[in-house]
């Protein structure tokens, strides 16, 4: 007797790996450099591009930007002025997603002449909790922490920080203002992820923000 | 022929109200007022508990707290010198939820003697998106959102500033370090909500922090 087929509903994650794959294989194909950059709302994600890519692009490399947001196109805006191909990819038409997901990098992707690109940074959702599940096809996995957040986020949110690459802990230039400690903030990140590399940046002073762009430029290592 | 029973599986939402009916009954019965308190990770929700609640002991109001985290107890151990009855409740064991839910709440409240209360709150998970879908049988919604997070967050966010009854701009303390206009953030909160109440505090110095008692006092109207 033959066995009766099976059908076999495949989950969530498995489906988002699989774009994330197709996604991953556009980005090797045509030799592009992929951050996704994750953070609370209002860490400092564009502020943080509007100051990194004028410096990729003054040393020739072309960059664009995947633009998450739930709705509105106000980051996208801000960028405009960079002259860069940026995509506006709003959750809200997928019923206001708190993450981006990698079937939405794989709609954006459909805008952007990939070969003609150096770098592509993935501007997260603000949400220290979601994005950080979801692989994106992605090279690495920026977080951005700052420093008016608190020193004991990491401990509170350790999938983010365990899950990322690089963080920069930002808006340095609030140190004398608050009551934190920056080496503690570097100490609960390490304690969740040993093998993190961790930057502290100020995009506003201009602080910190050499080393972020040699990570760039050796693409993470 | 009889019409073959169809078996109905409630929605997940459905679920989440029926339990917060169920919590609402409860504060009802015991004259509770409930605060749902949401924000951005590190807005400061958890020291504007730390100044607002030993105001209310000092008029002989009894508060207990609900302290929401993924994982960890930092935010219970801040509060712990208040000598008030905390709960709390961590959304690691039911899969790291990004928010609290109701059902969770109810099993918090087992722990509580909700006659020996005047008010209880609820600090939520820091996310300025997911929290702000999930009705708890609070009586208010608060979100508070920090002056360093920028002025356009309630554009981008627009649900959690539809849901909430008053809105604390938190952080006052930090304006004359940031390149933001107070006036702006109100301008856009009443944009996306004409009905919100909103107040900017600094728990810091104390600024505001009068009028956000009264409004406790006032029990939200």
């Amino acid at each position: 007797m033959a066995i009766k087929s099976i059908p076999v509903v495949r989950d969530v994650l498995e489906e988002s790996n699989a774009r994330a794959a197709e996604n991953r294989e556009l980005f090797d194909r045509n030799g592009l450099f992929v951050v996704n950059i994750m953070s609370s709302p209002g860490a400092g994600k564009t502020t943080l591009l509007e100051k990194t890519i004028p410096a990729l692009t003054a040393r020739g490399l072309r960059s664009a930007v995947i633009e998450g947001d739930i709705t509105s196109t106000l980051d996208s805006a801000r960028l405009a002025p960079l002259e860069i191909p940026i995509v506006q990819a709003n959750t809200e038409p997928f019923g206001g997603d708190c993450h981006i997901g990698s079937h939405l990098v794989q709609a954006a992707l459909k805008h952007l002449d990939l070969s003609a690109l150096d770098y592509l940074f993935i501007e997260n959702i603000g949400n220290l909790v979601c994005p950080a599940e979801f692989y994106l096809g992605e090279d690495r996995k920026v977080v951005v922490l700052s420093l008016p957040e608190g020193e004991e986020k990491p401990l509170k949110y350790p999938l983010m920080f365990r899950e990322s690459h690089l963080c920069l802990i930002s808006k340095m230039d609030l140190a004398p203002h608050l009551d934190v400690d920056p080496a503690k903030f570097e100490e609960n990140i390490c304690t969740i992820n040993g093998r993190i590399r961790v930057l502290k940046v100020s995009a506003k002073s201009g602080g910190g923000m050499g080393e972020w762009l040699e990570w760039l430029l050796r693409r993470g290592e």
